[in-house]
């Protein structure tokens, strides 16, 4: 975000040279409302403003900016200024913008970062994007199990500033696996001369580098956790990450489920609708919705099929939409619900009886109610509509009903049954359920439809 | 959860009066992992286990059991036992639970309490659910600005197992006004000597009790915080919300705007799929349901009321499900696109002309693409339809294309201009978005389609 109230006076502090009331008051916010301020200024303004700061607290309102005004300072202060910056942000929120730079870019700057960070990108940045790797930072405090109290006190206090939290310590032996934690409140009540291998916790609860994020993110949010350990295939400590990216990673989830819902596709970054452009937004609808329409022509056949049911009695043409989309609408009310039962970790695939069987008896009642309305519907409106001589409003009452309460049931079981597949068979539920459920829900619904009415009305 | 590999091992050590085994097991485990494994035993059990733990671990695995569980042991224990247990539980999640009571057993159990812990519940509970008064916890630590930093770590010591946490302190005036905060860590780091009102940060970040708990998170969320400090009317210290309880609140709102989005009733809760019954199911999924069929029958009185049409140029009529369901499609990306945007801030009232204007450009691409794909497919298809001697397949393609290019520009638009409209207005987006749109979706389609199709065809 830009907040561009207090540019007018940071820019006369700037003009006056008045470092030390800058200073003053970069200190005074939270690094997140400073980037606010600051991105409204140019950036050379910006960086004479950062230069004058602490490495620790420049790193950290530089990771707070956004990510446009970033690439906007990459591309105007020069390597040495952005290696520079770029040495001194969070471990992962280096990463993340590392990842968005061109790759022309990357390899200019990458160079003029200093070389412990260089490697330490190198190393974060080969993680796949999804995984606890790709979301960890490596400025975690590790604790020798050896170490007194009072003197891992000592060393939190010394590093504190170039660690993402001193709040949990990591405990790790001679090959760095990680053998336990300790957290600062456990350290601060913790008799005098204790060791910390006394008072740490041996049961660590812990993830692996190529986990899947949102796995992690549960874990964090399960047992309430500041941070998670990550550790590597030989149990060695790699990184950690913290309760604030769990946020992230689940309204990052939350989107994507959302919009794979929705049958849109894209990268589902959160907070970016005005930021794509329009062949952005384009390229990620228009699959699905080709798609989707190209489906809807198997309806179309379909009904061309069945013409004939149309031109004899043409007031059933009338009911069709509310059929196909009474279906549509219950099919997506049943799969949205096991799909979210499914994603907090509620159900699983072996649950997929009682869930069906569940989903069978609220259909069974809904029909119930439908099949009513829609018989009464027909009765009351049927009107001048002209009906050969076998056909009695009552018929074609009755045929309505029928069929609504039988498309109910079928599209509320098929969009329960659709996640549970999917997930059966390692497909991201939420992909299926939209443009599958639909297409299956139409098919069967005009089916169901003609077939009741030939029946019940002899045609 | 419940975890019931340990159950027998439990029992066991219950059997043989091991109870020192059995506080040993429970202090090195998480309370969560604890209380999944005691959630197996009997409530009895679980008490007998849980009486020889000190208060406030007792408390915190209380806290993580089962609501059902909770329940039973609520009904099974008496009144004396739960008055305990429900004293020394976190505050927040005691309110939780209590709320969940029926009134009777509520009357019953709160007297039972403690009478500190009875006041704070009685206090607690008085805010209106979705407030942020409504999710804060009242164990938070304080500290005078005038504490020197040695004095405030023995104070934090000596309270840490009674708080939530005490890696941020609130500094407090006589009148319990807050007007500052110190972290654990500048306690820390601080020179020894110092005072609070010397390293505090008077510019806290903070909520007032009847803010909404969404918007709340959001602070805690951009700030990256582990708590918000929460006043009340005039600036007193009230409460603190946790990052973990944040992390609860994201995913509640994620769970309603899904469960709107998709036109499901009922109270949103997170992880009951299998708890509620049948009867709760239907009563949450069948309001919408007959709204949206009552709504689909109005598409039935246009259709009725264009009939002639279909009687002139039967195969129009199988375009029907394709040209609604396209609409419906497109129409549901621009709307979940545009509640995204607002529920994150990215864009507000304000922002309506650009995204209208943007909209526009994304439909009208999709529909030059959508027009061209329809116009094929009519003249592929028509196969051995019976046309009028002034119908060409040549003009039903073409009527069937500009019909569909109108209708998804019309829908994207009402997908868009919906959810603006409700939030100045000051409804849920996510609710008038679903039904809504699906009518006006399908209303303005049929309307579009036969007055196209009149045009072209001169019927």
């Amino acid at each position: 975000m830009v907040n561009p109230l207090l540019a007018p006076e940071l820019r006369e502090l700037l003009a006056e040279k008045k470092y030390s009331e800058l200073c003053e008051f970069c200190e005074s916010f939270h690094p997140a409302q400073i980037a606010e301020f600051l991105s409204a200024l140019t950036p050379k303004e910006i960086w004479e403003i950062l230069s004058r700061l602490s490495p620790s607290l420049r790193g950290e309102i530089f990771s707070h900016i956004d990510e446009d005004v970033q690439l906007n300072m990459i591309n105007t202060l020069g390597r040495e200024v952005m290696g520079k910056l770029l040495s001194e942000m969070p471990p992962d929120d280096r990463v993340d913008l590392v990842k968005h730079l061109p790759e022309r870019q990357r390899e200019a700057i990458i160079p003029a970062m200093a070389q412990a960070e260089r490697e330490d990108l190198r190393r974060l940045i080969a993680y796949p994007e999804g995984t606890a790797g790709s979301v960890m930072t490596s400025e975690y405090a590790v604790l020798n199990p050896d170490l007194t109290v009072e003197d891992a006190l000592l060393k939190l206090r010394r590093e504190a500033p170039n660690k993402e939290t001193i709040y949990y310590s990591f405990v790790v032996d001679e090959n760095h696996k990680l053998i336990g934690f300790v957290s600062l409140k456990d350290l601060i009540v913790a008799p005098t001369g204790a060791r910390v291998k006394d008072i740490m916790y041996e049961d660590v609860i812990f993830a692996r580098a190529y986990d899947d994020q949102e796995e992690v993110a549960r874990l964090i949010q399960k047992y309430d956790l500041l941070a998670i350990p990550v550790v590597d295939e030989q149990n060695r400590l790699v990184g950690i990450i913290t309760h604030d990216d769990v946020m992230d990673i689940l309204q990052q989830e939350q989107q994507e489920d959302v919009e794979k819902l929705m049958a849109i596709g894209g990268s589902h970054e959160v907070g970016v609708y005005t930021k794509l452009s329009t062949w952005d937004h384009f390229k990620s609808r228009i699959p699905w919705i080709v798609v989707l329409a190209l489906m809807g022509f198997v309806s179309g056949l379909i009904i061309q099929n069945y013409e004939s049911i149309f031109l004899q009695v043409a007031i059933l043409a009338s009911f069709m939409p509310m059929l196909t989309g009474t279906g549509g609408n219950a099919g997506s009310q049943s799969a949205t619900l096991v799909i979210r039962a499914l994603a907090v970790n509620e159900i699983t695939i072996r649950d997929a009886f009682k869930v069906l069987s569940k989903e069978f008896r609220v259909a069974f009642l809904m029909s119930i109610i439908l099949a009513a309305i829609a018989y009464l519907r027909v009765m009351a409106f049927y009107g001048q509509a002209a009906l050969p001589p076998s056909v009695t409003p009552l018929k074609v009452g009755l045929a309505v009903a029928i069929a609504l309460a039988l498309q109910v049931i079928t599209s509320t079981l098929i969009g329960a049954l659709l996640p549970l597949v999917a997930v059966s068979v390692k497909v991201d539920p939420a992909v299926v359920a939209s443009p599958l459920l639909a297409t299956m829900v139409d098919i069967f619904g005009l089916l169901i439809y003609f077939n009741v009415a030939r029946l019940v009305l002899n045609l």
